[in-house]
C-alpha cells in the first residue's frame, strides 16, 4: 500500500546530536536497525561533521557501511562540501544540508554569513546534481530566529526560490526552535505549495511550545505530505535547556493514521524502538501515542 | 481590550475531580483566588455532586460563598436538577451539565439511558430559562466513546439541534477521552458554526494523544472562539491510567497569542498559579508555555 505521508525519521541524527549522553556506535547501530523495520520510509542515520564539534555523531561512516538491507531511503546531514564528499565516499546518496534564513543564525551556527552559506549550498547542490546525489535542503529558523525574532515570510519565499532553482530533491522548511504557530505555518506552506507543488517540499517541526502536532496538521492542510520527526520526540537543544525535541514520530503517525492517512509505520514496532531508545538514553522518551495501544474505558464527566 | 478568544478555566473542577490527592477547601480557595487574577474570562469553581461519589468536590457551596470580587463569570458543574438547585442556592448563576452522545457512556457515567439523560437536560434547561440562569450544555464523548467507538457526526448534529432548541447559553462539544483528530474537529465544528453561528458554541479538549492543541487550532479555523482548558494541563481520568488531562490553559493562551488572538490572560500570573497548583498536587504540572518566559538563544542545525 502506498503511503499518504512520508515520514523521515531523524532520531539517529537530530535526536542524538544534542544528547548529553553519547551513545556508542553499537547502540546507534541498534537504534538504526530497530527503526529500519518499522515501515518508516526514510531514515537519517547521522551526520558527517567534525567529531570535535559534535562527538555524538562520530563514526557515522561506520554506520553507513553496515546499513540494514531494508527498502528505506537512508540519508545523512552534512555541514558543507567536505562533509558531502565524506558522505558520498561512505555510500550515502541522499544528504541534508542546512542553511539558516537569517544572518545571525548562520553566524552563530556555522560562523558564515548568510551570503556565504547560500553560496556553499549552491556549490554543494551543483556537485550533487553532477554526481546524481539527492539533496534535502533545509531552510532553518524559517519562522523565527532566536537572534533576529520573527522571519519575514517574503524573505523565506525568496530564499526558497533561490534554493529550488538549484534543484534539491526536497526543500525542508524547518522550525528549528519550535516557535512557529499553525496559522503562520499554513500561510507560508500554502504559498510554497502554490508555487512549487507539494512533491519537493517538506516540514521539520520541534515541539518546544506544544504546537508541534498543530503545526504538522496545519502543514497537512496546506498540502505538505513529507515530514521529519524523531522517535520518542528525541531532540532538544543544548542551548535551550529543557527544550522539547522534534515532534515525536509516534505522535505524527497517530495524527496521520487517525485522520485516515497511511504512513506505512507499524506502531508496535515503532514503540518497541522508542522503548529501546529510552533504555539507551537512560531516560524515558516518548510522545503520547502509547495510548494507541491502550484500550482503557473511562467514565469522566466531560 | 476585548478578548478574541474566551477561555473557561476548568482546573478547579475538571482538573481536580479525578486527582488521587484531594485538596483541602483552603487549597481550592487559594487556587480560585490565584486563577481569578490572571485575566481569565470564565472560571468553573467546582461541582455540586454527591461528596460520596466525588469527594474531591465536597464543599463547593462554601467556595461559592466566598468568590473573589473579580470580573469573571464563575460557574459550576451540576449532574442533575437537584445539583442545579444546590448551585443556585449557593449563588451560582451559570451551570454546566454534561450529556453523553452515546447510550453506553450515559449508562456507565450516570446510570441513565441516553433518552433519560436528554430528558433530564431538557427539564434542567427549562428550569434555568425560567430562573434566568445560564447553562453550558456539554455534549460529552462527541467524537469517540470509550465503549461504542467513533460517534457518527450526524448523531452529534442531531443532538446539538435538540439541545440548542432548549436555548443553552452555550453548547460545548467535548472530546472527553482525548480521541478526536483535528480533521474531524474541523468538519464537525464547521457544520455546527454554519448552523448556529459561533456565539453559543464552545469546545472542550483533552490532550491524551498529544492532539489537544491541534484540535484547538482546528476548531479556531472552524470559527470557534470559546474553549475550556485547565491550568497546568491538570486533569486526566482515574479510568485511563496515565491519561493526560485537559489542554493546558497556558498552552492554549500561547497558541492564541502567538497567532495574534487576544485572550486577556497575563501569562506570568497564570504560570504563578500553575506553580502553586503543582505544590498543592505534589507533582509538577504544566503545559510547555513556560518557554514564553524563556529567552534562550540556540544554535541547533535544524
Amino acid at each position: 500500500m502506498a503511503v499518504d505521508v512520508i515520514i523521515k525519521e531523524v532520531a539517529p541524527r537530530d535526536g542524538l546530536q544534542a544528547q548529553p549522553k553519547h551513545l556508542t556506535l553499537e547502540q546507534r547501530q541498534q537504534l538504526i536497525e530497530e527503526l529500519a523495520v518499522t515501515g518508516l520510509t526514510e531514515l537519517e542515520i547521522g551526520s558527517f561533521v567534525s567529531p570535535k564539534a559534535v562527538p555524538q555523531m562520530a563514526g557515522t561512516d561506520v554506520l553507513a557501511s553496515q546499513l540494514p538491507a531494508q527498502p528505506l531511503d537512508y540519508s545523512a546531514l552534512v555541514p558543507n562540501l567536505k562533509g558531502y564528499q565524506l558522505a558520498r565516499a561512505a555510500g550515502i546518496n541522499t544528504v541534508a544540508i542546512a542553511v539558516a534564513a537569517t544572518e545571525q543564525m548562520n553566524q552563530a551556527n556555522i560562523r558564515m554569513s548568510l551570503e556565504q552559506t547560500f553560496a556553499m549550498a549552491d556549490e554543494l547542490l551543483a556537485s550533487a546534481r553532477a554526481d546524481g546525489s539527492a539533496v534535502h535542503a533545509y531552510l532553518a529558523v524559517a519562522f523565527e530566529c532566536p537572534f533576529e525574532g520573527k522571519v519575514d515570510p517574503a524573505v523565506v519565499l525568496s530564499q526558497a526560490r533561490h534554493l529550488m532553482a538549484q534543484e534539491p530533491a526536497r526543500l525542508v522548511i524547518a522550525d528549528t526552535i519550535g516557535a512557529a504557530n499553525p496559522r503562520d505555518v499554513k500561510t507560508l506552506m500554502s504559498a510554497l505549495v502554490a508555487e512549487f507543488g507539494p512533491e519537493r517540499l517538506g516540514c521539520h517541526f520541534h515541539d518546544t511550545r506544544a504546537m508541534g502536532l498543530a503545526n504538522v496538521y496545519a502543514a497537512l492542510e496546506a498540502g505538505i505530505v513529507q515530514f521529519d520527526s524523531a522517535a520518542g520526540g528525541l531532540g532538544g537543544c543544548p542551548f535551550a535547556p529543557g527544550a522539547k525535541g522534534n515532534v515525536a514520530t509516534e505522535d505524527v503517525v497517530l495524527l496521520c493514521e487517525s485522520m485516515g492517512l497511511n504512513t506505512g509505520v507499524s506502531m508496535p514496532a515503532l514503540l518497541s524502538a522508542v522503548a529501546s531508545l529510552s533504555d539507551m538514553i537512560g531516560a524515558p522518551q516518548g510522545g503520547r501515542a502509547h495510548y494507541w495501544l491502550s484500550n482503557n474505558s473511562n467514565r469522566c464527566a466531560s
